[in-house]
């Protein structure tokens, strides 16, 4: 075999996972080969070490996937907690609920979210059809809408979502995490639904005890005219957009200095838009910028404007104009808002913290902004990019930034003294001496025929001791403790493990009594 | 450039994924180019027109990925009813929950499924780790064991999984589906816990109200020591296993040639089997067997006999031996089990349909037979297989087949008269009359700040009409109504939508009789 003919052999026994050193080597010297391709060729390494590596035993690495975690069971508990109260809210404001699956066709989350979309999970083609797994829960709650004609709901969704970023954990930042979106189909008058959003937010976030909060709330038809009448060309309104986002993690002089030394604008027009960007209000900013000079002289932004108006007057009527600002930095990054968006943020001291930690990493426009707890806006023009004749079925929506609160919420655990739960059982049912298995399986039959949540040690004998430890560390507050006199006499001890109280109860009172006890937990 | 230059240029374009007709016939001619090879070429191809594809506009195949689907609120409602009754039983055990993200290194999951790995969903390698989707909720719970040192846990984790098998999506079964899994992890004393998994699973079937059903019961030490005494050689045993599994859906007839046709069994031997697979009973069949002159010689069996005389006596206990059977054609395919296994089928009529229908399909060993609605066993070596020194955590648990009762569930609902509600709504805010917006938008305020669940049509002047056909099609009780003469007076007409009644109640007891009408609901 000469030369030529050897290469073609490793070549093509490359393809077959089993390329040598060689032929890497000899792509180097090719023109046109990328990273994409060595991308390649190290994945195919990679696999064939995982086929090789699984012949030891216990050779695994112990570990989730990079940017994920399991929940424990404390972790858990938080987590019902979190998610009972925010799904409550949602049903209170007469919310369905959907499902959609954890892939989408690669075709349907294309072209939504611009320079994000490299953070896409793909999954390998194992034939058959190309499968991502979703990004958010917002392009496949579109993609329902569009197949299935539905032009009116009033949906939640809670469900994990994927985003091959780079992870920041002890930020709270993961690949694998919730959203828990909250949004509302439907052409309906202006405004309406966008206050009940925001009613929402406010509701939640009261309720899970987060400390104080802000709204911050705009409208990108006011970030558009503002950007018009300030003279920024119309191709740089996105890219100046979401150099604006950054105002809530670098100072107005880096935002400048990005504004003119990178994107191109004159120091004259940054600072003209330095001017507005600096501007917080109520309904009052909005009746003033209606009334400004150049500001009025933008469509787009007068029509923002009133709809920030009558937003604000209907936010009155919902109660919640306390914690909303209309903000002109704030900007979001992605690409389908149509019209107002908001975002929340919480502005305690505690949270503070983090956000200084958090300037160190690199900016990023589509992630939650530091000390954000919740976001979204109106996006009309989504739906109509799946419908085959584009019908647009006009949305407004929140996303909870769940994993914050998670976070929030477990540092807030480990501080307080009280011990997280993780289980509900109410009553143990226990033995003092030997032999008495069967009497403990009969009694915590009975307790679970009758509804009571009820535990039994796995054990023939075990130590009284042992029993009321478990009761001690998983929390469970009473004891129904069986030994011969109390199964002569026709009764339980019932223990309560707080005051190491005991009482004698009738078999027959039993379950009333551990009911009645346990009725206000 | 000579035809082997030019080769080479096609060889390394159609790694770059420029691949033409040209270099694949090429290929062809290659000793050692197999299956997978094509395959990737094909996904080359793909991906390059998955790519040119999006230049166009509304050209989305408006669809869920094959095997997958989304859920309505409808369903959503049916599933949440599910779950809760699955959970709340759950928890009344004393169980806690966990959950691992939806992707595991690929690694974790080798070696655990057998022949099944091949319906494994790996992600692409995009640079980094080689990730699979979780198959079951099994393998990742014993990781998380032995990665976290656990040695004690009664925990239930309901999430999805994937399996790229062939979906058969009108009988049920998804390439994306809910398992719904309850395991005792722990050194305990023999069969208690065991006969705890059983016990659940006849709670939960039993509330479900499915109709009639059967839990069967077996051990894979009486499976393979029958088989020892029966003459099977020993590498036979997993694969004649397999064949046993089969009786629930083929004839002892077929499964007989099975075992001599093709996996060479002598006729005496398969006939030996025969007699003890069609044997069904009690403890008391435990204690026959135990005297069986040929049973009595394996050990193995005679553990596992004992075992299930211990089980029975606990069920007793327990009060559910009305529906177990030790029924010794129960095989179960998994092979991580090694000793009680068990499953529970539906015997009623309704199901008998759907049991004729899949006999078409081909006989799969590992997915929940025809009929089965939870199965389970236990499975010592599992989590040993994960720790770094092998350390063994003994663990039984049960998966309920919750996507065949959601099936059931969503048919019941069908055929009965009583509509499903989506939401929870007790009253919708209505006016009358024009320009009520405003109170309408105050009056929603007052019952969502006192936690009454409640809607407003988002119109400034909706038909009366509207508002209470709203009311009839998603089953709200009570419509509170607003005009001008009920503004005067300080009430709202209280409207019942089924009987039509309504009554005037005055704005201050408005919460209490909304709580009081509804407090049934």
């Amino acid at each position: 075999m000469n030369m030529l003919g050897m290469f073609c052999v490793r070549a093509c026994s490359g393809l077959l996972g089993l390329r040598t050193a060689t032929p890497l080597r000899f792509l180097h010297s090719f023109s046109g080969i990328t990273v994409a391709q060595i991308d390649e060729e190290v994945a195919k390494l990679l696999e064939l070490k995982a086929q090789l590596g699984n012949d030891g035993k216990h050779q695994f690495v112990l570990k989730t996937a990079k940017g994920t975690r399991d929940y424990n069971p404390k972790q858990m508990a938080i987590r019902e907690k979190v998610f009972n109260t925010i799904i409550n809210c949602f049903k209170r404001h007469g919310a369905e609920t959907i499902d959609t699956p954890v892939f989408e066709l690669k075709e349907t989350l294309t072209g939504k979210y611009g320079e994000d979309s490299k953070l896409i999970y793909d999954l390998k083609d194992q034939g058959g059809e190309l499968l991502s797994l979703r990004y958010d829960l917002t392009v496949p709650f579109a993609r329902y809408l569009a197949m299935n004609k539905i032009t009116n709901i009033k949906r939640y969704h809670i469900a994990k979502v994927y985003r091959r970023d780079n992870p920041a954990m002890t930020r709270g930042r993961y690949r694998e995490f919730y959203q828990c979106d909250f949004d509302i189909a439907g052409q309906y008058d202006a405004m309406i639904p966008d206050a009940e959003c925001l009613k929402i937010v406010h509701e939640i976030l009261s309720e899970l005890n987060l400390g104080e909060f802000c709204i911050k709330v705009n409208d990108r038809r006011i970030l558009d005219g503002m950007f018009a009448v300030c003279g920024v060309p119309d191709d740089k309104f996105r890219t100046i957009c979401s150099t604006v986002d950054k105002l809530d993690k670098v100072s107005w002089e880096d935002v400048k200095k990005e504004m003119v030394n990178e994107k191109g604008l004159s120091e004259e027009v940054a600072d003209q838009i330095g001017e507005y960007v600096s501007m917080q209000g109520g309904m009052d900013l909005a009746e003033r910028l209606l009334q400004d000079q150049k500001m009025s002289q933008s469509k787009q932004a007068c029509a923002g404007l009133q709809d920030i108006r009558l937003l604000f007057s209907y936010l009155h009527l919902f109660q919640v104009t306390d914690k909303v600002v209309f903000d002109l930095s704030l900007a979001r990054g992605l690409d389908y808002y149509t019209g107002i968006i908001y975002e929340a943020v919480l502005t305690q001291a505690g949270v503070a913290t983090v956000s200084t930690e958090a300037q160190n990493g690199p900016p990023e426009e589509e992630s939650v902004s530091v000390g954000s707890v919740a976001g979204g806006g109106r996006y009309d023009g989504l739906v109509g990019m799946f419908d085959p004749k584009g019908r647009k079925v006009p949305c407004v929506g929140v996303s909870i930034g769940i994993e914050r609160i998670f976070s929030i919420m477990e540092q807030k655990a480990e501080a307080s003294a009280e011990k997280v739960r993780t289980t509900e059982v109410q009553v143990m049912v226990a033995s003092a001496q030997k032999n008495l298995l069967e009497e403990r399986l009969k009694l915590v039959t009975e307790l679970w025929n009758a509804g009571i949540k009820a535990e039994v040690m796995y054990k023939k004998n075990p130590k009284l001791l042992s029993q009321l430890q478990h009761c001690e560390e998983s929390g469970i507050p009473l004891v129904a403790i069986l030994g011969e006199q109390e199964l002569k006499d026709g009764v339980v001890k019932l223990r309560v493990v707080a005051t190491r109280e005991e009482v004698d109860v009738s078999r027959a009172d039993l379950i009333g009594e551990i009911r009645k006890r346990t009725s206000e937990a």
